[in-house]
């Protein structure tokens, strides 16, 4: 297991890690398996999605924010239950193949942490399995 | 593969099984790998979150009702269309990190069955894979 | 590895490939493990719902496109953030347990690729794990 630390600085924010995590693979010893990527976090979350278009990560982020706003008549005392709902939406970890001793992602296909209750200092844990 | 099971007590209802996967882990005899925990059922799902607090899984499950309405002139004849949604939406497993023969969780995070049409007797697969 | 290619004919679409998978599964070589089936795309996913009633999956797909309307002051130039957005919301990949050399699917439950931005021609990857 490796633990890859992300320091974020929004309060809303995705941050390509696919660099980080492909190079994880690259000295990880396997040649084919899988990667999985979790975040040990319950107000953050990890996803897959397209990053040539720094405004997709963005719609991304205002389009959670109006299915799930801040104000919600929540309960929560610590007022982050917003955070909560979308990490349980989009999920506390992803699993991508390994072939070939690389990541197998789409041409439009990036490794985010999803930060929903930033800034904040954040770990990511990657673990291969294979051979 | 190890089953277990849970009686679920209202229609939405969010129950820590976290301890009952934990002795799974527990007797399972790896030290290091992966644990999966599906649920194979189409109303219900598995999520990561926290539970330090019962209002937070409160607070989720009332924001995914406001945004999935049980009435929401759905066709299904059965009625239960929201809890399919919430299924999707919230996925049928979870896949965390095993090291020293333990779970590797975050200090806030608990592993949940989430009912979306209960009470019903749910079944929970725990699998475990590694060395 | 093994690459599923699947035509989608809608914009938006739940095609079963329960059968592919399972085909896919039955010649892998495999007793137990996991089958992991994911797509290399960023605006499809893979989920697990029911499909005895085919008013299930329509009932998800309008839901959904309640929830993420295709227009929503979104700012990426393709026009079509709300199936970036969905894809995120459902992921891009399912596991399923493997046990006597078969899946391991709950009575109601199918495995689904999910167009949200069709039609196009996709690609599923399957990867079998254990022995």
């Amino acid at each position: 297991m490796t633990v890859v630390t992300v320091q974020t600085a929004a309060r809303f924010e995705m941050i390509d890690i696919t660099g980080r995590v492909a190079a994880v693979v690259r000295t990880g010893g396997i040649k084919q398996g899988f990667c999985t990527v979790f975040v040990p976090h319950t107000t953050a979350a990890v996803t897959i999605n397209e990053n040539a278009d720094p405004d997709v990560p963005r719609d991304i982020l205002a389009g959670l924010d109006r299915l799930v706003p801040l104000a919600g008549g929540y309960r929560h005392a610590e007022g982050n239950s917003a955070a909560h709902i979308k990490a349980s939406l989009f999920g506390a970890s992803q699993t991508v193949l390994v072939e070939d001793g690389a990541l197998v992602l789409g041409t439009w296909q990036s490794l985010f942490l999803c930060e929903f209750d930033g800034p904040r200092t954040r770990k990511v844990l990657v673990k291969l399995t294979g051979a």
